[in-house]
């Protein structure tokens, strides 16, 4: 059969994070980011939707073996922000405020180039039960 | 970083409804509308998904802020629908069937001028677990 | 195999209901109920979850057959219940409050003679997903 | 009220099913497909999204009335796949790998000129809480 | 800070299975368990929950590091269970009707001696979202 | 209508924590606590589930007013953890190992007093969607 599928992947991490802009106090930022900046860090766990676009291949039925998608997801993203800070210990959100939107781009970043068989689609991280965020490239 | 993203708020409310036609018998709207039609009404525990898109603004790191987002469907949507009757209750339901269809078409109606961060994109109504209905304002 | 095992069986149902007592104000009732006591009505997706214990049939493998226990809370309590009026339609609540404590209690009421494999241990009424209410016959 | 909604219902099945090439012997498929080559068939509950999108009409304010869409996934595929073993029981997947990507396709094949009122859009697949598969006919 | 908690650790697995008694025909075997008899099998995602009581160690506020936990459960269940057929691959459930009562049972025997660190307090089988199984040694 | 029930409210909050022992180096507290002791702290989006048991109030047919029982939880436990470090700001976590079974047992102290109506039976966290922890006051 042929045709074009997303494939999903999902994936949870916990990670500590701030929201606050260097060069302000404590209270502008406060009033900035509320009490997602915190000077002493809150956390989450993170659930991350990757989504695979493709044909599917006649051989083996898959669009990408979801086994090699998740070895992707957790050898770049998952490994560098599980059970780390994101403003101190993740390499790829360096000088980036770590709201989710920024998350989500920059784990398309980080993805992009490692999928070979299909084509990144959309990224998207749920900060909470209630608050989701997707970045599709645009 | 830049690029648009979809940023979703989830909000719950408990409604009580019926569907029926206006001159129709209870017989007649039982036809066409079953159980749904029970002229005692029955209810149920909304979950209410709003996307809005926009691109990320480079002092917050945010398309809207999910507060301000919150807000604007609590005002505007949640206080007029939570622990109410659809059918009775509610200024922005009057004279419309209540069908998770029309639900979400009026929320969006309700919400589309008040979000001034980023555009509405989708409104989405979980009437159950099985049972979802999305408006993109097509 | 034998042993004591606890089987549970969920299911869900939309219902409307209202908070008050007969002979007060909305005023008064509002005061003791809040919003829950709106005189147009309101409602939720309830999920039941009835819990049966009993040792298992060395023949089948079963304390009771599921399909069974499905059948018994149909027939007795999810007709009775889902899309109705728990004030107006159901029988075995009438005269009482409908308030979750009591919907579990009278539910218990309602199957406990019925279960003739295994013995009914618990009744659980999830009003929200927030909001959980466990009778255990004590 | 006028304009398209996308109307999703969510239903459930359990299969049993294996992914192997006629052809290739045990260790070949192992080596292609994994785990999910076990010669005596593993299974899953699988949870299917059908989306149906359309305009709303004016004298139901429905696209499609979500128990004749129920009927339709019910008849042409969940009595064709719950209990069942995809490989051998099941006739619209014969001679195809039941890979989740080839199993939204072939259920969309089973659905699309069944659905009469509005028009088939998407069909999703979730092999586990983790993997998903979405086919739209593209 | 002392005190027994009940710490629960949940794992999910992919398996077939079938329900039937060797001797009886496929027309016995079906009037006794349904569509559950299915020769051809079926399957499901089990998900596993494993409770562990206990006092807290005071030197690391742990009643069983939750990474043995998962470590036991794999090594004794999971690897047995997890892409395998219930009823040809597992040796712990070897003569026994794999329903969920019983699939409980004979986790539970697994693991009791296995657990060091507290002592195992319930096994909870879920089969589906609506049907669950607890065993707790009595 | 009479007898006990069990009333449970569910509230979730976002922080971070580190799992660590004053006086160990931090690759002491890495052999102890793995990638939880990671000294740039990580978090969590906790679930909390408080359960009270008590009788049915024949005037209100509630055993306490949910109302009230989540004003106290979020007086209490909330307004004190979310969007907080448990090791640095949380009054009654200080010079506690911030375990979830250590969690679990300070919020069961936190709210025991505060409870009026009814009895507090249950503190439940979960860490994560496979990880929880009940404490029941033994």
């Amino acid at each position: 059969m042929s045709g074009q599928v997303y494939v999903t992947r999902r994936e949870t991490f916990a990670a500590a994070h701030r929201l606050f802009k260097d060069g302000l106090s404590d209270e502008e930022n406060f009033k900035l980011f509320g009490k997602c900046s915190n000077p002493n860090w809150h956390g989450h766990n993170y659930t991350l939707e990757v989504v695979v676009a493709g044909t599917v291949n006649q051989k083996t039925g898959f669009v990408i073996d979801i086994k090699e998608l998740k070895q992707i997801i957790r050898e770049n993203v998952i490994s560098k922000v599980d059970h780390k800070n994101l403003n101190l210990d993740t390499d790829f959100m360096k000088g980036i405020i770590p709201t989710s939107e920024n998350i989500a781009i920059a784990i398309w970043k980080q993805l992009y180039d490692k999928i070979l068989n299909g084509i990144l689609y959309s990224v998207k991280v749920y900060e909470t039960e209630n608050n989701y965020f997707e970045y599709k490239g645009e």
